[in-house]
């Protein structure tokens, strides 16, 4: 039977994990960097806007000749022509003069401010009545305002949003050094496990965990290279860890939920020459028979077999885990958003296992939110697919009361 | 200049985009369905378990024999067998009698009930002391205890989550019917625009919207087709929106930032056989010069050409409408999560404009969210890239005070 010879806490698995390396970077171009992770903070190399550049519609003019104006007393202005789009003007406003200005145009020579169009009244096509003071600078963005040349626009280790690839875009970078994307093998082993499109013999089951897996590897940002299901056979196991090992920079194993797999996967993954086993058991549950072991700088994890117990701890530390390795932050998962609620109803806790309680957050009239214990015994994968958080309640909790603020983490 | 026929409420913007038809559905494998719609709710085909499994490594055995059984007075078994993975036993449980059985290992004949491998001791090869009585199902997991033949799996109209296909995959749902994806054509307008990798001649920009709105429908779950930037040209944007329909379910043009261009893009749509333009002007900022027109049943959205304007419009109408006519909910934008946080300082709002206020959100010493607004000129492109969140102020409010309870939604 497998003893677990390294049972670590949730918090020492973290810590191990943080001492593997980042991935490599890469030159990716803008589009293709969308949530990648920039593997240095990216500096401005030119002013924004260029030149100064007008927020609004309107005329552009000498703020003081403005001073005063009121619907009542407005004051008029010449105009001298209109700013075109894509093209620096050659008009110079004297004073007393304007000319018409495009959100988005090139203040003209001589113009300090802008007058919103809703505060002027043409008078004829040569002239221009303003009902409102301007000052110096209004409705103008100054050279360099957005953005200066040398400043930091975007920091390393934060994946990259529609809007800083809109800001890249502007200041003209149109690649950046992100971290690579984790290629990670999905590897489901077992005699009694069969591929989802065949038909289970007696006593067999589907492979419910390659397909669970591959989709979180891929929400963390990482690509999945599923592996054909193993056998319980050593010799098997071995070639196609030396194989994951070859193609992918993280190798995930789920099973066996037989004993005798779970003691396989241990003996080959330890056997394997350079290999370090770093855990083996964790504090937690579900998911206490859980491996992770390290070779030649990449992380091998043994999750368990059960498919509520794989999911939890792939949630847990692998999803994190790439997340760290592709350049974010490294911190206990799950990685969706935390909401802070009332618990529905007590409930129990094993003292000495951090426990990861599935829950449904429901929002009350009143705007606050409810976690709700999903109902079922803990190995039904239906529990999983009804839940949409997860509370973890501490290794030294004996439960939570009903009415208790907790933070739901969304799955 | 441009006069906005049509100016709508957001509201009313919402409920026009909510006549469109959804796009078709369409059949997707599992190991390409992660974060795809289902089209319709997912019934089980079986049951699950098929038959019943233990949860637990531990002994079968009959319920009622381990009654009374301690630490000082246990239980004697005769252990007659072993459970193994894989293959149906054909050991048959007696009264007095257990078998060794795997996590997942189905039950065999004459036992009701696992004993946790925690509570035995072995006395030797062929007898086991229990030390802890169980009750008659403990530790097994009953045939459709997790799912019923016929029960609803996975409800339609909900993105499918890693546990949704481990759960299908379980149960042998190779397949998913699921909305298509949408293909949404993104095209810059303007003579001034110029691709990011060449260098602006005096009066031209960037083209930052072409990136950010591509990564935008990305993290919708759609496909965006990049098109060239288009200039100031009745022709070439009457060829460019006539080849974009043909290739895509939703056309996105940005621009122009010149009234001009504005003008054009508005005559050219309406002009369109067939084409109904249903919003021009929607009354929020940034954002107000904003056209929806429909052609053919596809949507035809005319972002202005300011790329704050243009990101903001495109976070709170299109991302939402892409989820909706992929399947989900049409809910105004934003699609991030929604924090309730407290407003760090009083700011003032337009009565009659719904006002999107760029804040950044910070989490306090006490677990609180704070929500500070960003500084700098609405119209600078990196206030977005310092922001995380937005808070919309409605039309008919003058502003917000410090200290305010509000809703900040994650950008």
């Amino acid at each position: 039977m497998t003893e677990f010879l390294h049972v670590i806490t949730s918090d020492g698995l973290i810590e191990r994990l943080g001492a593997f390396a980042r991935l490599p970077s890469e030159l990716v171009s803008l589009s293709s960097a969308f949530d990648r992770i920039p593997a240095e903070g990216i500096m401005a190399s030119e002013d924004l806007p260029e030149r100064a550049r007008s927020t609004v519609d309107g005329y552009a003019v000498q703020a003081a000749d403005s001073f005063g104006a009121s619907d009542s007393i407005p004051a008029l202005f010449t105009v001298v022509g209109a700013v075109t789009m894509g093209a620096l003007s050659d008009l110079l406003i004297g004073s007393g003069q304007t000319a018409y200005i495009p959100t988005g145009g090139f203040l003209p020579s001589g113009a300090d401010a802008v007058v919103m169009v809703e505060y002027t009244n043409p008078v004829d096509e040569a002239s221009v009545e303003v009902t409102h003071p301007v000052t110096s600078g209004a409705n103008v963005l100054l050279p360099g305002e957005d953005v200066k040349t040398g400043e930091l626009i975007v920091p390393a280790g934060e994946p990259l949003r529609p809007q800083d690839l809109g800001l890249l875009a502007g200041l003209g970078i149109a690649s950046v050094r992100a971290y690579q994307q984790a290629k990670v093998a999905v590897i489901s082993t077992g005699d009694e496990v069969v591929p989802v499109d065949r038909k289970p013999k007696p006593g067999q089951i589907r492979d419910a965990n390659g397909h669970s897996i591959s989709a979180l590897v891929r929400a963390a940002g990482a690509i999945p290279l599923p592996f054909e299901i193993v056998p319980d056979d050593a010799g098997m196991l071995r070639a196609a860890l030396a194989d994951a090992l070859g193609q992918a920079d993280v190798v995930v194993l789920s099973g066996g939920s037989s004993v005798g797999m779970r003691d396989l996967i241990v003996e080959v993954v330890a056997a394997l020459p350079g290999a370090e086993v770093l855990a083996h058991g964790i504090a937690i549950r579900p998911g206490k028979p859980t491996l992770l072991a390290r070779h030649g700088g990449k992380a091998i994890f043994g999750l368990p077999g059960h498919p509520v117990s794989a999911l939890i701890v792939a949630m847990i530390f692998l999803a994190p885990f790439l997340r760290y390795i592709q350049g974010g932050r490294l911190e206990k998962g799950p990685l969706g958003e935390r909401t802070r609620a009332t618990l529905a109803v007590s409930m129990h806790s094993i003292i000495g296992l951090e426990d990861y309680i599935r829950v449904r957050l429901e929002r009350a009239a009143d705007g606050e939110y409810i976690a709700r214990p999903v109902f079922g015994k803990s190995s039904m994968l239906s529990t999983m697919a009804r839940a949409n958080g997860v509370i973890a309640v501490p290794a030294q909790a004996e439960g939570m009361v009903e009415g208790a603020a907790v933070e739901v983490i969304h799955i």
